[in-house]
């Protein structure tokens, strides 16, 4: 076999408005509700520039509120199934500081905040990433109600699961501001104006 | 913030010497079970590289065997804790194919093979890639016994999960030859000559 047609390689990359977006905004936000604004903001810009669904996350510093990464989901942007926001959050964090452990020796108490609750694979991208804490907007019966996403089988105790591993976790965290960005795509979803990204689709 | 010290974009990619592992590999592997050998093999240079590990995994057409990626895991040689073998092999067939659905319309249908059963996040990263069967060798609880790793809480029923969104799914396929690749692992690891690299190290 040979390289190409196989591929050796594939990115993650973040949207080019990401970066106007962010040209206001502070190194560090210290308040939680504004640093979940933030990923509002994100998520809701991210599906009406047709990069991919209404999600958004950032890593920080849980303790300053330093920004170390900001993700958005990119499957369509990119082409790659997996480019969820916590995995592009998390994986850009972990580039940033060389890590692929942010529970590390020598590094600060991590924190990822998400505007609705991971998905099965992104459950699991939390739990190996090294995260410390998780703050969660909607939970995953509002995701699929509101935008049509299938979230995937989780257990039931799953912030249980994540406590026993040290990661604690805020779940309904401004879950109305959540909900709204959420709604608003749904709408856009029900009148056929968006992909929803279902796999399969040549079914 | 600026970007750096934000990053933009991260990379998961495959290490040199597979290059030379493929070198004499045919294009199709016909054969199921030398499909998984050839996961096998990845699998145990893998580890013994100090890439990651000892899990590797490809995607083929279904029907044909031909082979549209392989991966292996990645997380050490990256330092991207999303890079699992699953993870890797699919987003390298979706880079591969222009694609975030290896099921869209016009697509043969695609198979992913794997020496152990997906972890969760994997689990989710195959639900929503669009392959149409999973072939496993070792189930969850063995990886766990042989490697030490944490394979995450699974609902039950994953199999049935998989089968009601038409996936169809083979376990315990070849158990005994995956299993002795992740016993080589779990020894090297007792003995210390390897990381196990569950997160959050710095506790």
């Amino acid at each position: 076999m040979d390289f190409p047609p196989l591929a050796t390689s594939f990115s993650i990359s973040l949207p080019d408005w990401i970066r106007d977006e962010l040209a206001d905004v502070p190194d560090a936000i210290p308040d939680l509700g504004e640093r979940m604004a933030l990923v509002n903001r994100l998520a809701d810009r991210n599906w009406r520039e047709g990069n991919g669904g209404p999600f958004a996350a950032l890593v920080a510093e849980r303790d300053t509120g330093r920004i170390v990464s900001v993700g958005v989901n990119v499957v369509l942007g990119t082409g790659i199934s997996s480019g969820h926001a916590e995995v592009t959050a998390l994986g850009l964090a972990q580039a940033r500081l060389g890590a692929w452990d942010l529970g590390g020796a020598g590094l600060p108490p991590h924190e990822l905040v998400v505007n609705g609750r991971p998905c099965v694979q992104c459950y699991g991208a939390t739990l190996w990433s090294g995260v410390r804490s998780l703050v969660v907007g909607c939970d995953g019966a509002e995701i699929e109600r509101l935008t049509g996403f299938d979230e995937g089988p989780m257990v039931s105790d799953w912030d249980a699961q994540f406590e026993a591993r040290g990661i604690a976790v805020t779940s309904g965290f401004l879950r109305d501001e959540c909900a709204a960005v959420l709604g608003a795509y749904g709408e856009a979803a029900a009148s056929g104006g968006v992909t929803v990204y279902n796999a399969r689709s040549g079914d």
